[in-house]
């Protein structure tokens, strides 16, 4: 095929300081995003693969500062029964944790998985269903990549009650589950090493301890 | 901080260009991949973003051909009783797509999430356990365009039994459930448009059906 691009050395040098530098962002500043750069983000969060091509992301934007505050609300109740978790050292060191931009980030994602689309006609997913989730998963990956190649960063908050969200921003889909809420936005800093390393709570692997042979 | 790195728009360009270009490859050259090659992108994937920092990827390079022979097998008994599913025209355009590269890929990873891991204490999983399968789907993603970018092709395979590839495997871990069987080497072709709309199967959609405002 002609037209096809080749990915040079220097190319795949910065793609690797790409990913060193990704971090999930819970610190933001509240400066809005230039005007279409969601827009754009979210269609390049399209590229990514799926299962058969079935395309299972929806992205909800939310912008009602109502809706907004019940999901910051939902976070705070959710985070206070998570600490219970811990004792001693490890709860202080939790309660020190900031776990959500959800305070300043400008604009707000909620991303869900549509669990029945018959878009795709089912290919792939009859002995691994999930995987029409692990697709919604790659679209915020991909996103996450492009945004943080511009600058902005993102924060994932999973403390949060998936069914609780889904009533807060009435979404009337069944089968819509959600699969992740973004905050997105520019970041206060930004760093090559992950604030869970950073704060102590928890370090890097070696890769020797992920790989095995058969 | 010093030493930070920006992306200029030319690197913005072509990280577009790479999402654009990363395909779900089913058609390999045999030529084994670099020595070397296959870590790298294992140590690229684990700089993916994982919930609480928990790191739960375990990646299974699958080298023995008697046991890639039964993965084999057992994508072909799935692929046949997933092709009842369609009729007529259907059916017919299934039988026609070659839906994995388990015949002439060089690498072979199994990758597996580690559902019990106590790296991370559980942070961010409480009301939403699935984030840790979540996170393995990212590092997949991060591999795949890690690849992509270095000219390797990386094909997702699906349509198979997840406790069969487990047993087949020998995994003695309870825990760790598979989340993909992956092909990795070089792709006979390069493609900007996926394989399943240039056959007719599914074309993409636009942004318009997938996004909503609250």
């Amino acid at each position: 095929m002609t037209g096809q691009p080749t990915f040079d050395k220097p190319f795949q040098d910065r793609l690797q300081e790409l990913f060193l530098w990704r971090r999930d962002v819970r610190h933001f500043k509240t400066d809005p995003l230039p005007k279409g750069t969601l827009n754009q983000l979210l269609e390049t969060a399209t590229l990514a693969p799926s299962v058969g091509n079935s395309q299972p992301w929806r992205f909800v934007k939310v912008l009602d500062p109502v809706r907004r505050k019940a999901i910051r609300d939902n976070f705070e109740a959710c985070n206070k029964d998570a600490m219970k978790d811990y004792e001693g050292e490890r709860a202080q060191s939790y309660a020190s944790l900031k776990l959500s931009g959800l305070d300043r980030a400008p604009a707000h994602i909620a991303v869900f998985c549509a669990t029945e689309t018959k878009v795709g006609q089912g290919l792939g997913q009859k002995t691994m269903p999930e995987t029409l989730k692990y697709s919604v998963v790659s679209s915020i990956q991909t996103l996450w990549l492009s945004a943080r190649a511009q600058g902005i960063g993102l924060g994932w908050v999973s403390i949060i009650q998936p069914d609780e969200v889904k009533k807060i921003l009435d979404i009337p889909h069944k089968d819509w589950d959600l699969v992740a809420y973004l905050c997105i936005g520019y970041p206060e800093e930004e760093h090559k090493v992950p604030e869970l390393v950073r704060k102590g709570w928890q370090d890097r692997l070696p890769l020797s301890e992920t790989v095995i042979e058969r």
